[in-house]
């Protein structure tokens, strides 16, 4: 029997070449083993942008097309948007009640992001950001998922997940567990930098869109920062130095010797060993740029998907409400 | 246009004659002057009574008998059972975004209960503790009243609830207010005390279950503590000490002077006069244990009322949840 995974992205807007290499690429293998739950978080996405709201919509639709043009299958997956699924927050809420205040204040991540995106001016310091863990582990338990793909510091919202099953199994349901422990999928992230270098994000204006098709992809290959060193085309350059060098790494497989090579031996400009690898670019994400254009020119059809979805889901999540509802003794 | 109420009582299993004359009477009054809500919040019950569910269907189905018994009028208002409405915690949780954690922890009751509670045993320094104004408030928000029957206790709550109106109006509806500021209505609370005279409560022993029919009411006024000094059937009596006689002003209007002129003469015994207040008592309740009988002969009648109460319920919730949601830019 497959293994069930939950996993959400919250629709930021943002979402670029280094996220799709962190996560959404994982994503798409891991479709293949296990019964996946995939949702676009949108209700995690207000406990920081409550404020400003009025782009959602748009943030949620590129996201599902950011999705399924890399290739998610909508029939394989239940991919959806939570907050069309009421039963996350009827979870949620049951959940609160039994889970001490102190459990979710001592959440590493909690006081970091608190102070992180206070320093942005952003205020959220509220209930429902405390939450953010309870309705995480509401979004996992709705669908029973034993396995959840996570980075190293979601695993104490996991481990907190965990305590709560256990408080919930043993509380209402001691003979018949009703949930799973959710275990921990730790991927190996592949960290992609920007294109100056730094860590790849859009407030440093260095990120490739994930959106971005071939002549975007190129133009911002160009821009791409090379050895500082290297100034004349006859100096020798050092890869180990020079960002487009860590892009060919991911791209240009099989070729990293040669180019290495012809790098420090100066047999290749900068400005060719980046068209280079703008071509390898391209190449590779060919197949996802053919299913993003084939997907734009059928809009209606992402939203056909995402109804089809929380179709789905929510008649998963009745069925685990239900029993939660049995366990409790809500009428 | 009538205004609009929404009031809920939690299920305790321990509705007594004092509790219907603190609130329930007046709800039955207020029937006729406003478009009431009235929900028996089994949620909020979670908040104090999470670790034994058990009994939750009994006394659920218990408060429904006793309200309808009391004379709530099933067509006129919408009476329901909180959990079964899934707004309420949809609702709940998108208000959760907007509410500072500040807000809620300054909540007056908060701590106060806390304590309370603690000194109990009750361990109920969870999340969903923190949260229950936040409960509240959402479901007066959820079906728009703009009146709420409080006592004193209950005003800071209110004031929460009308912060977060604002808050929500201010962010998501600036041009057309989505909510009314939900206002207090106080009404003078009548006090009831138990048979020996203190506070009526069922953890005193000392209260007069509501559901009592007239053989119970007769056996528990025999038991009142009347003039303790009062030894003698010839010793004069003082009603201004006499528990009976607090029960009288409440059941034997017009007879008041008579019955504290033959007790400070000695020209009744305590006997007789409790006999005579108990028969006022079942006099003044015999609608009520009418009602009752009716209700009990019918067990499925009730749950058919709370279903249909339900189903009109999530009607007016949905809309406003649609209301909601589109301000919020949610798809
Ligand atoms: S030749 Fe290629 S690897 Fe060498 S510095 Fe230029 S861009 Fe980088
Ligand atoms: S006669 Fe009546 S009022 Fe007077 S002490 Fe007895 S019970 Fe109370």
């Amino acid at each position: 029997m497959k293994g069930r995974i939950f996993s959400g992205m919250q629709p930021s807007g943002k979402f670029h070449l280094g996220n799709y290499l962190g996560a959404l690429e994982n994503w798409v293998k891991l479709q293949n083993d296990y019964e996946c739950f995939f949702s676009i978080v949108d209700l995690h996405a207000l406990t920081s942008t409550y404020e400003d709201t009025g782009k959602l919509p748009e943030h949620i639709y590129n996201m599902a097309l950011d999705w399924l043009s890399a290739g998610l299958d909508p029939e394989q997956n239940v991919i959806f948007v939570q907050s069309q699924v009421k039963e996350h927050a009827e979870l949620h809420l049951l959940l609160s009640m039994i889970t001490p205040l102190s459990w979710l204040e001592r959440v590493p991540t909690y006081k970091d992001k608190l102070q992180q995106l206070g320093e942005q001016g952003k205020e959220i310091n509220t209930y429902g950001f405390l939450g953010y863990p309870e309705l995480m582990t509401a979004d996992i338990l709705l669908y029973k998922a034993d396995t959840v793909p996570v980075g190293e510091d979601q695993v104490p919202h996991l481990e907190l997940a965990r305590e709560i099953v256990r408080r919930f199994n043993y509380l209402y349901s001691p003979q018949r567990l009703i949930f799973p422990e959710p275990m921990p999928y730790l991927s190996q992230a592949k960290v992609l930098p920007g294109i100056d270098g730094r860590k790849m994000s859009k407030s440093y204006g260095n990120e490739i869109p994930f959106a971005a098709g071939p002549d975007e992809l190129r133009a911002r290959v160009r821009l791409m920062v090379t050895d500082p060193q290297r100034i004349k085309r006859s100096d020798p350059g050092n890869p180990d130095v020079c960002t487009a060098y860590t892009f060919h790494k991911f791209y240009s497989a099989g070729q990293l010797e040669r180019i290495a090579g012809d790098c420090r031996q100066a047999n290749i400009g900068c400005v060719d060993c980046k068209k280079r690898l703008a071509e390898n670019m391209v190449s590779a994400l060919a197949d996802i740029h053919q299913r993003r254009q084939n997907l734009e020119a059928n809009p209606e059809r992402v939203r056909e998907i995402l109804a089809y979805g929380a179709e789905r889901a929510r008649k998963v999540a009745a069925m685990t409400m239900e029993e939660v509802r049995a366990a409790m003794h809500l009428a």
